[in-house]
């Protein structure tokens, strides 16, 4: 019924504001508006009273109400596409929204008998050392009214959420209805009232960045978090290292990063720098999960611990040993390598706080260990299974979670602990391999969500220079993926979500913001969203979400982010560059 | 015999330097080079002594030493694959570079009989106002030694050439040769002494820039320019106006950028504007050529002359009336389409000091004009050559050489003057059509160097995502292109160059320099250095060109310009990431 009475209402809405574009990316789940238009000032002000006895949510909510404070000072999105009218008696005629309310709903349970204090300072360093929870209720409620309340002197929105990582979306969406006029040089915000209930399809919904082809400072990081925190995406994938750089600063083994990194100084991460990342990621509602990846994918650790590596830079026939030049495995065979797991292992997993640890396991490559084999009667599955036990062991004794690529399942047939989380990335169809064997999946496969390919191959002598990823992924081709396609419900339960990924061989600094925005965008909204709308309608990459996405690519580059154009300006500003009804069909037509 | 010489000094230096790579690009015709180091501090000068009466080719020359004057002091490339060591006592060991000496070898003739001051006067107007000569000697001569004369108490550097033009890309040149140490924080000179003659090897080196589906902004034009210059390409064709919008402010009608703009405040390149570009580009060896597309790609004419225009926005079957959303073409049938020429094209064609005015003419639609010809006796063909004529015959008035795309000759037979260059888009074997009626040819065909290719379709509903020009142009297929392939000796004369291409519907300023740079680097190296070199042999992107591209690249980024990575970083520094011998291939040589 209330369903029926949202279509009907936004028929209703289409019928009178025949350009209005729908604005918010990600779509919500949930979403009624309406026709007037509000002012908010600068002097708008966020209302939080901490009900509870959490002081690391108050503090996340004080730095989130501190970035509103300066998103309404500095935002100066005037939409290309986003139209409404602001009548000439603006000052008499327009309510001005005055306040947000926030209310965080589910009280955390206090779960030992402790005193006051005692509670505040468990807590605190409860959720300070691990991160962001698993399963975390992101869900939020936003009501922005168009008429004061009988007992309220002002106009205020209210925000309501169990945690407070639901208020931060919330917030984010709050902020995605706001639009600048330059003559009035004003905020203002059309379409009220609007109630709003939102909740994520998916729970995992991330990027991975490999920082180690190409090595990015902090600072590109934290932007990107910034702007992955706008898409309502939760998880940042680093790919901290791989055979090309190891630029992760260890206490334990210096010489990894002095030998390994592309500049010792300057081209590296400290634990300092990792903790920073982590938690300006965790203020944003974003879980930082770390990829170290092993055994294979390690040349670079080869510079500084030669000992425990095997078919170390094969020159020229890499191609025998590696997926990748340079070639180059840990030594499964040998006792130093473990004592080295043991050693490195707990130490950089300490420096995340999140659950997730990725173990890697990509591309494992057996011609690389065959001389291991050839004395004795080993065999390189049963390496592979002795190199995996030890790792995963390391990592139950940590208390971390492991993800892991999907060769280990998909290739190699080991048995994991079922709560390892498998990435799949060949493509979908390894989804429900995966999901058959009883593990949970995150995906994000090559044939659609790899945002590097399409600029062709990047080996030397390549004189074609095709790649086997090409083509590139159109937003088009991001949108269209659905990461439970082909799944029965059952099955789906096991998709967690999702990430696009950028490698990094042709990307870094100069053109991954271009690379990664918007089409994460496109991603993001699948996998917050989901690949269908509430009736069961799937989403297609249409005018209307092209009209969306123009409008939330442009508010982007406003805000200081490269994001590509997708069409020309003046497509944009009419919407009248639709696909052709070609005569073909305006004959079949007629 | 001076060929085999160099040949063998180049083997030798590779003997002595295993890793040297040539770092010059575009490379030059004829370069040989030592091992001998040298210093080069700030501190360096230029100089030159103006020989004869012609202030404006001083004023370059006086412009270009202060860049050279800057560069020198800003340039901080340090190269990560061309080494060379610096011996502990540099400061015993290695001489100093203290000086260039640059020499124009012509001298301008004098033809006609005026008192000195009155031939200074008339050069230096008449140099103003024609822009670069047609066909200029744009040959240098390089000399660095690593030797002082008997007769000069300092390390000298000469450069002549017989034009000023020469004398800039020999300061390029130059530029190229320096490379920057961090530990020491001077430049150095390796690999000296270096003795380079060098010539291009096609006229026209072009860039052409799509101003009008999306907006650029004056100063990306200028960086343009730089970048332009620093990779020897002299022609920046800019495709100022299109169906989307109409940037250009002209004052006999203003309402064309006041309507037809996409903000007629600040989205707008006025006279002043046009003249910066212009004399910029000219500071730096650079022709602009306009072009104003006509008769079809017009539609942003219609907003404040719809009289003149015919099929204007047909919605939602544009295709039938056009390539591309919005349609639109002026009306060839009516008196004031030509009394509109005649006063705006005078006007426009004069902001512009080169010869070349690029007449537009690609993609003139047939059903638009359709129901011109119902009654009476004309034919449309006929309709479309009055108006060329017409259009021609103003330029020939205004001293204009017209370019035309391909269209014009390779689909409607009409006949142009024979001065007319030809631009050939469609592909590569339109060229020997053109040629065979014998015009001069432009290339730079979609198959090979169309820089906005691959990213996919961008019209809305394209729900696939796809494009005609796909795939995306790589480094490699741009290098590849050979602008003369399949042509005689005689009928390759007929082509003068060729142009790289960044058609804006999905470019803009935050991602242009991704999409340029370097791929243009790589046409601009075919277009200098030519499609083989000296001995004849076909240039490939093998890894001798990825090597030197690489640095070549990563000397823009240090220049402040975001050109895209081409590999890891790890490949650059070690160049060892070429494509494998294959497992069959080492077989097959066993």
């Amino acid at each position: 019924m209330s369903l029926i009475f949202l279509k009907f209402s936004s028929i209703l809405i289409l019928l009178i504001f025949p350009n209005f574009v729908n604005s918010l990316w990600p779509l919500p789940q949930n979403w009624s508006n309406g026709t007037s238009l509000l002012r908010v000032y600068p002097t708008f002000t966020v209302k939080y009273d901490p009900k509870f006895l959490n002081s690391y949510t108050d503090q996340l909510i004080e730095s989130a109400k501190n970035r509103l404070q300066i998103f309404l000072k500095k935002e100066k999105h005037f939409s290309p596409n986003v139209k409404f009218q602001i009548p000439e008696d603006v000052d008499d005629s327009i309510l001005t929204l005055s306040s947000i309310n926030i209310e965080i709903t589910d009280n955390l349970k206090k779960d030992q008998d402790d005193s006051e204090e005692e509670y505040i300072d468990w807590t605190y360093n409860k959720e300070m050392s691990e991160g962001i929870p698993l399963g975390t209720d992101e869900s939020y409620e936003l009501i922005i009214p168009d008429k004061k309340d009988d007992n309220e002197k002002e106009l205020i929105a209210y925000l309501k959420a169990p945690t407070v990582y639901g208020i931060l979306h919330g917030l984010t969406t709050f902020s995605q209805l706001l639009y600048y006029n330059r003559n009035y040089e004003e905020l203002f915000l059309p379409f009220a009232p609007h109630n709003i209930k939102d909740f994520p399809k998916f729970m995992h919904r991330g990027l991975l960045l490999d920082t180690s082809r190409n090595f990015y400072p902090i600072k590109e990081i934290l932007k990107t978090l910034d702007v992955m925190s706008w898409n309502k995406m939760n998880v940042f994938h680093w790919h901290i290292v791989d055979s090309t750089s190891w630029p992760v600063v260890s206490e334990k083994y210096p010489e990894l990063s002095e030998k390994g990194a592309y500049d010792p100084k300057k081209m590296i991460y400290t634990k300092r720098d990792i903790r920073i990342v982590d938690e300006y990621a965790r203020a944003r509602g974003i879980r930082v999960i770390p990829e170290f990846d092993m055994p294979g994918h390690t040349y670079a650790i080869a510079a500084s611990m030669p000992e425990i590596m095997t078919c170390t830079d094969m020159y020229p026939d890499w191609d025998k040993y590696s997926a990748e030049p340079p070639s180059g495995q840990l030594n499964p065979a040998i006792p130093e390598t473990y004592t080295f797991l043991n050693e490195l292992v707990p130490e950089i997993a300490s420096y995340f706080t999140d659950k997730f640890y990725h173990t890697g396991g990509d591309e494992v490559n057996m011609n690389c260990w065959e001389t291991l084999v050839q004395q004795g009667d080993v065999t390189i599955e049963s390496l592979l299974d002795k190199f995996v036990t030890n790792l995963y062991t390391i990592l139950k004794n940590e208390g971390k979670i492991p993800m892991t690529w999907q060769e280990m399942i998909t290739e190699h047939n080991i048995e994991l602990p079922k709560d390892t989380v498998v990435q799949v990335w060949k493509n979908h169809t390894m989804v429900k391999k995966v999901v058959e064997k009883g593990y949970r999946v995150v995906t994000g496969s090559g044939d659609y969500w790899y945002l590097d390919c399409g600029h062709g191959g990047w080996l030397g002598n390549n004189v074609e220079g095709k790649s086997w990823c090409d083509p590139y992924k159109t937003w088009q081709m991001i949108y269209s993926y659905n990461p439970i396609k082909e799944l029965s419900d059952e099955e789906a339960k096991f998709v967690i979500g999702g990430e696009v990924l950028l490698w990094s061989e042709q990307s870094d600094p100069t053109n991954y913001e271009q690379q990664l925005w918007p089409r994460s965008s496109a991603a993001a909204e699948v996998l917050w969203s989901g690949p269908e709308d509430v009736d069961g309608n799937r989403r297609v990459p249409d005018n209307d979400a092209l009209k969306r996405l123009n409008d939330w690519r442009f508010r982007m580059v406003e805000r200081g982010i490269n994001a590509e154009p997708l069409q020309p300006l003046w497509c944009v500003l009419t919407g009248r560059c639709d696909k052709a009804v070609t005569t073909e069909e305006i004959n079949k037509n007629a």
